[in-house]
């Protein structure tokens, strides 16, 4: 049967030290838990990337959720996607009638250091960290396609912007292009507003079969890939294959195609991603993403907003937590609930999230969803 | 549809910090697609408690597994028999055909200080490391049941015998009573000799639907549930609740009692984890779990024998892999694969995993799988 989305919840992101990763997932579950009209599950997927052993668990026991199956996922940026996509096919498959995907991340807390771990091995101590791959796709946009350091910066003003609407997010102001342009250089040509904070948050998502409720969100499509290791033969940058690979087979089972999407949360973890990603979906033919932004296409006022919530530049980036933060701002998008950036008259939205870098530097994973209609 | 096993693998254990994650899981995972007659497959569930994000991916590139789901599982000590529990599930929902569960975990590579991290939270920084915990427990049945300490020594002499009939052991050496006491003090009364050792391995498996082959495996039960924090008005020791309530699941879903099963790969951490264990499995009353390996009735010679392969004391703990390894051996014996470690006439198998401690300190969570007939 066909899951649907009874509700969702997020906590607030930021930087936030001073709450463990079990406070910030209580937070987003009560409210996904309220919002479902649930009050109780029958297990949970839980995406995680560094969190320590049993933090889903030790999140749990506390709101009564226990002794139910509690899976937690690692799959980098993709891991709260993840775990949604497992808790729709667990559904779809009859497996559970309720399940909780709960994504949760405390980046501050875990990384007082200058670089995440996973940059200290091998490709790490060459200098590929996230900002450097990121990087190197911009450099060949330039050169292949004469996009512009104005076009770059352009998708962080869009992205700053929405996320002032925004009531939870980590860096909520109005920027300009020269602001952008003239902050810290990071990996050229990325400056430091080009590239996403990273936060501490938890967002979750209750997931059953379809019951009538006409504030439920229907699951069209969620499809999972992994990435092989960077293949210097692609014709494409980093992440290009894996998102259009999934995409496909995404469009293909929610039986649309990309122009008949309205809103999407996309994963614009530095500008370039946004822009590599637009066209990996198929909104924009390869190399033509930036003038996507450029026309105000994919502005909320256009005709395919992208990021509406702010997107990782503006929300931040709490690694398990930011695939299901995306699904709450489309399934809120999708029921008219999302305020002063709310996309009028929007029926489908997309989820797309792509992790990886070192180990699998084609992409570790992909998860796209279509939900609505 | 019924899953089956169609193939198992395993690396070598042992310490091992000149070889990488990755290389012990494509060692595990290149024997079991052999063992399985499979070369590829449609998703895979990789289970790991510490390993760097994209382990999985790492290893499984280089064999080729590429583009298909990935999905890398952490539940702590049960995060490779959670994996092959997920598997499992995606082959009877008809989710997907063939599916590959690795477990791994490089400890020696990333452990080099006294104690785990996940000792260094709040419990840890009591002293409730996990030799503690189970400390604990051996000194309440001391008290409550008249356990000796040559009594908990003697699983340690059953499991090591055992293991110096399995080629891959991490503690090849036959013991005996008074060796085991006269080592160094852990945690009082548990010493050295009644620690397993932190290893470094791999383990898969390939699980489909039936196919008519006579070397595949039945899988008649596979059940998994997550356990509260450490309740203090439980008359049982830690662990013991979770096992119980776990197999009960399993054995209705088998449709079998304990009595009926032939062989057991039980979490045996510690030796008083293997005696509370096989109470809690109901093989014995409670209390009675020390009698029933003083009487034989848990050596390969007995009526149920219980780690025919050495357990975790012999063979090794590294704890994503655990599950896995301990689910080939149920494999090898059902099979009548075992050599010199074969126990007559094994018809119905059973696995268990438990894992947690410090965050849900009843148990993050149990694995219990029921296999053969």
């Amino acid at each position: 049967m066909r899951p649907v989305v009874y509700g969702v919840g997020t906590s607030d992101f930021g930087k936030q030290p001073e709450r463990s990763g079990p406070q910030l997932a209580q937070q987003a579950v009560y409210e996904a838990l309220g919002d479902a009209g649930v009050d109780r599950v029958d297990a949970v997927f839980a995406g995680t990337v560094f969190g320590a052993p049993g933090t889903a668990q030790r999140a749990l026991q506390t709101l009564g959720i226990t002794e139910v199956p509690i899976v937690t996922i690692e799959n980098a940026c993709a891991s709260g996607t993840t775990a949604f996509h497992e808790a729709c096919q667990a559904v779809s498959s009859g497996r559970y009638r309720h399940v909780l995907a709960l994504g949760m991340e405390t980046m501050t807390l875990h990384f007082s250091g200058p670089i995440l771990p996973e940059a200290t091995d091998a490709e790490g101590r060459q200098g590929m960290a996230m900002p450097s791959i990121y990087a190197m796709s911009a450099n060949r946009y330039k050169a292949e396609f004469g996009v512009t350091d104005e076009q770059l910066a352009l998708v962080s003003v869009k992205n700053h912007r929405n996320g002032t609407a925004n009531p939870w997010p980590h860096h909520a102001v109005e920027l300009t292009v020269e602001q952008i342009l003239a902050s810290r250089l990071i990996a050229d040509p990325l400056n430091l507003l080009q590239c996403c904070a990273i936060s501490d948050a938890a967002a979750a998502a209750v997931v059953g079969p379809e019951r009538g409720n006409r504030r439920d969100v229907a699951v069209r499509a969620t499809v999972l890939r992994s990435g092989a290791l960077w293949d210097h033969r692609s014709p494409h940058v980093w992440g290009y294959d894996i998102v259009r690979d999934t995409a496909a087979q995404a469009y293909e089972q929610a039986g649309l195609g990309p122009s008949e999407v309205d809103v999407l949360e996309v994963h614009d973890a530095f500008t370039i991603g946004e822009i590599v990603t637009t066209e990996a979906l198929g909104l924009a033919p390869l190399g033509a993403g930036a003038a996507l932004c450029e026309s105000g296409h994919t502005w909320i006022s256009g005709r395919q907003p992208v990021n509406p919530s702010g997107g990782l530049l503006s929300r931040g980036h709490p690694l398990g937590a930011t695939g299901l933060a995306q699904l709450a701002e489309i399934v809120w998008q999708l029921r008219g609930d999302a305020g002063a950036r709310q996309v009028d008259g929007a029926r489908i939205g997309l989820v797309e999230t792509m992790g990886g870098g070192t180990a699998g530097v084609d992409g570790n994973g992909c998860v796209v969803a279509v939900l609505g209609g």
